[in-house]
């Protein structure tokens, strides 16, 4: 029932809010203590990063690491863990490299962006034309673009803003009669450091294939054409797309002691691409949302509502995990009380978006995409904001606006509240789809910060009388 | 002569200061505007690192850059323009890598160290051994590092503390039978990316090959020895020693009006490691030199002592250039007034370490021996900080005890007076000695405030009536 009058709103924000602090302020305590003590997470995340490692869709690793999360998932005690199959993109780098033929030899460090298709065997070589943008593309016209490989080298704006290039570039650049495509590396930091990610084919236009090189070598290139020097250039990927693969998500849970069948279900995605370890993405985001609900298990808290943590699969290249599990859910996705996703990185926690709707949607990742749904009250924020306030002690409850993550987008797009972990993210983007995002980066006391907010977050929203998105 | 009591001392420091800033005010604000307003030295620089790229003794773009270097003096109308020989050591990387082979397959990320020997051709393959100090190293023994490769993990504490694993690690762990030496990069912040960096062999010990991996993968075997896994590798180098090549020196001048004996020099290593542009190491730092005089030669300025611009070469492995131009000078380097070196890259100039003397002598590179000198006097060091208010509009002048650089080391060591270049040096070490040490690390205000300082300092040192070095 929708309240109005200033007077009403104020006791309807007011009431609650106390009441959920004082209900779980102890709880949430005993949790965030056991969080901030807790060892076995750490653990559990430095062996998938160091034993099992980078964990491609399609690659016996991400079997390797699904295989060891269900057995972790039953060691923790959680029940009715499954893997429930999922067909995923099986897309393979092989061998590949690109150098710098004029004015003078270089190797090009390079990652070929997933997805994209190779080049014949003895690679491709041409001229370079360079662009900041999509208008200096168009400005050149095809006379220009014609059978040149195009360096796409924009002004970095931060990842949202510049991904993009990377995303469209080469179906852009074909449209003109190129036969390949170089594109910066997205980051605002480099060390000489390519990144890889995956691009999305224009329908109807020529795939060429395209890859990433570093910030350095996309810099020195543009200086060359600015000052007219040509450059010519050498790529070779063996790139290719195979059928779809057998995979899985997985799943784990603490089911419900009053409505089982209601569900705050919280995860991120066990795959990553080829390279590195996958640490901050997203094997921190999938372990820190395990951990969460094993010390809740460890514990012995029993939450009115079932809490279940998903490794979702194939979000890199394809979000085939997100789609699964919802189509899996069936009519039941309106049972799902709340979705809560990590996938920033296990920097610092400053909070979560959360939202349901409409304006306040925005994405959170590259791959998520903004689906409009039912608008947030504001007393269903009013409900977050105050939940965050249990998390205080540990800075991490700052409740903004917006919410999601592309493993949980299908979800919010059939309804159900979002909470999206925001972290301070200072460096995430340094490393996220390159050879750097190792379990190094992982700060012990931040990546424990994190559990303890999705412990607290998960449990009260399990909880609590109210599902969170039906307040108003 | 020394002067005594408090009264006298406080003259003999305040009285030239006052002088000093009087003096020079003018020409500094014309000098320091010129700078401020340059593109050449940038431009040149750009040429330098995109044109010509790196440049290792013994290569032939290091003689590209000499030749170029003494056209460019030419060109800017300095005078006694020489390209003096020197002997340098020719070592070659060849074809390299270092691939983990246990527990899981995985390529390592490397680069030999400069002065190694190289592997059979089939390569090392052998179990590791890691240890964080040589304390460790030695309490493992003999029996367990015969026959295995070594990997240096020391604990971060900084360039000047920690490179003492880079520089001997491969000898001492050779005393113990160690057939291989991995290091972790010498950097504290790393984004996958192998520094490389000169060793030093020690006498006596058999010689064994040496390579940085990055800082991840030693984290990576540590965490993982830590654990008890077995890690294997397999460690690849072609790397050789040829018979020392035909080099040289690059110098040009302003002769002096007054007395052209009298020679205040500055400059930097025209060499650089065989990856990357060497644009902060030390690219910027001749190019900054070179452009400083070519600056005060457009000003139409006439100092009374010469100003000499010296490009130095071999620092990185070898100094053979610092030594050289030391034995050219023969009895005619106590005409030295003054050696000025700019080695630590283009970050936002600080000021000057200056010193001659004693205990204030520090290394200000790891090449650089800390040769004791003659003490530099209160009286004199005060004159260098006055001179440094010529530059407290750009924040550069100040002055702390120290100075020197690897390529003035010996110039210093007959007693002339030595300034070397600080700056903020915030990311000089992430970039140093790798790939990523590229033209767009150079913010171009921050090398335009080294050109005014050096120009500044040189042209002031060169002009006013004493020699720093005598002022007591």
């Amino acid at each position: 029932m929708k309240k109005s009058g200033a007077l009403l709103v104020c006791c309807s924000l007011l009431l609650p809010a106390a009441d959920i602090e004082s209900q779980y302020r102890d709880v949430s305590k005993k949790i965030i203590e056991a969080a901030l003590a807790d060892q076995e997470g750490l653990d559990r995340l430095q062996y998938l990063c160091d034993r099992i490692g980078h964990r491609l869709s399609g690659s016996e690793s991400l079997e390797k690491a699904i295989q060891w999360s269900a057995a972790e998932m039953k060691k923790a005690g959680l029940t009715n863990v499954q893997t429930p199959p999922v067909k995923v993109p099986h897309w393979v780098r092989g061998n590949e490299y690109a150098t710098m033929l004029a004015p003078t030899v270089k190797k090009l460090p390079m990652l070929g962006l997933g997805m994209s298709v190779g080049t014949p065997p003895e690679g491709i070589t041409a001229d370079v034309v360079t662009v900041a943008s999509f208008d200096e593309l168009a400005a050149l016209g095809k006379e220009k673009v014609q059978g040149k490989i195009v360096l796409f080298d924009p002004v970095w704006e931060g990842y949202g803003q510049t991904v993009i290039y990377r995303a469209t570039g080469a179906s852009r650049a074909a449209e003109l009669g190129a036969v390949g495509v170089l594109v910066r590396s997205m980051t605002g930091r480099s060390l000489a450091t390519p990144h890889t990610g995956g691009l999305n084919y224009i329908a109807g236009v020529a795939k060429i294939p395209a890859a990433a090189i570093t910030v350095e070598d996309a810099a020195l290139i543009h200086r060359l054409a600015k000052g007219g020097v040509p450059v010519k250039v050498k790529l070779m990927m063996e790139a290719k797309t195979l059928p779809d693969a057998d995979s899985h998500n997985v799943m784990g849970e603490i089911r419900g002691s009053e409505k089982p069948e209601e569900v705050v279900v919280l995860g991120g995605h066990i795959d990553s691409w080829d390279i590195g370890q996958g640490a901050n993405d997203d094997g921190s985001g999938v372990i820190a949302a395990f951990q969460a609900v094993a010390l809740l298990q460890k514990l012995g808290l029993k939450p009115k509502r079932t809490i279940r943590v998903v490794f979702w699969v194939n979000e890199e290249n394809g979000g085939a995990g997100g789609r699964a599990y919802r189509a899996m859910l069936g009519d039941a996705a309106k049972n799902h009380v709340a979705a809560i996703e990590m996938d920033g990185g296990a920097e610092k926690p400053l909070g979560f978006g959360y939202g349901t709707g409409g304006a306040q949607r925005r994405r959170t990742t590259a791959n998520a995409p903004a689906t409009p749904v039912k608008a947030t009250s504001a007393a269903s924020f009013q409900r977050a904001v105050d939940i965050g306030k249990l998390l205080s002690g540990i800075g991490g409850g700052q409740m903004t606006p917006g919410g999601g993550g592309a493993d949980i987008a299908p979800l919010l797009a059939a309804g159900v509240p979002g909470f999206g972990v925001q972290t301070g993210g200072g460096h995430y983007n340094d490393w996220h789809h390159t050879d750097s995002d190792t379990f190094d980066k992982i700060v012990p006391s931040e990546f424990r910060a994190n559990v303890a907010s999705l412990a607290v977050l998960s449990f009260v929203l399990a909880d609590m009388p109210e599902r969170i998105g039906d307040i108003e």
